[in-house]
């Protein structure tokens, strides 16, 4: 096993809605066929079998760190930060590492 | 793309030795050996790129959620979380979803 692997967990604001919560699952998404650094991209919200988790997960994989900080900096997930996650976000928790 | 993945970022506490976190992660690291529901596991320290970054992550794939409850509540994954996990643990943020 070889690469770099970014990994999130979110929390979202009292009040996000269902559509925010999808629209923002719907861009980030689209990130794969758009950044062609992300390598394995899984995403999903929190299956409410423990409570105190956080709401949603982002797991993405890149063949080395310069290629995750592409994808970091990248315009079109900048974008889908600001207009689709920044709104709905209370909490964020993030660790790369090496695979 | 099916599966069931855990996803948990720690945060460690001030004072947390080396010696500490390497025996965490080398207990950690038996684990796929010691239970046969985790079908990939890698875990890692922060590789310090961003600041404000949790300390170490950990993620874990099953075949569905009701072989990563195995894995949660197995005996050595217990032991692990008591006797080296507590010792060091200042902040957790973890999110289980559908792959």
């Amino acid at each position: 096993m070889a690469g770099f692997r970014h990994v999130v967990v979110f929390r979202w604001r009292e009040g996000a809605t269902e559509e925010q919560k999808q629209t923002l699952e719907d861009r980030l998404n689209e990130l794969p066929g758009l950044i062609s650094e992300l390598e394995a991209y899984a995403i999903g919200g929190d299956a409410g079998i423990n409570p105190g988790n956080f709401d949603f997960a982002v797991v993405a994989d890149f063949a080395d760190r310069q290629a995750y900080t592409v994808y970091r900096d990248h315009p079109a997930h900048r974008t889908v930060i600001d207009e689709c996650l920044k709104p709905i976000l209370a909490e964020r928790a993030a660790v790369q590492y090496e695979l």
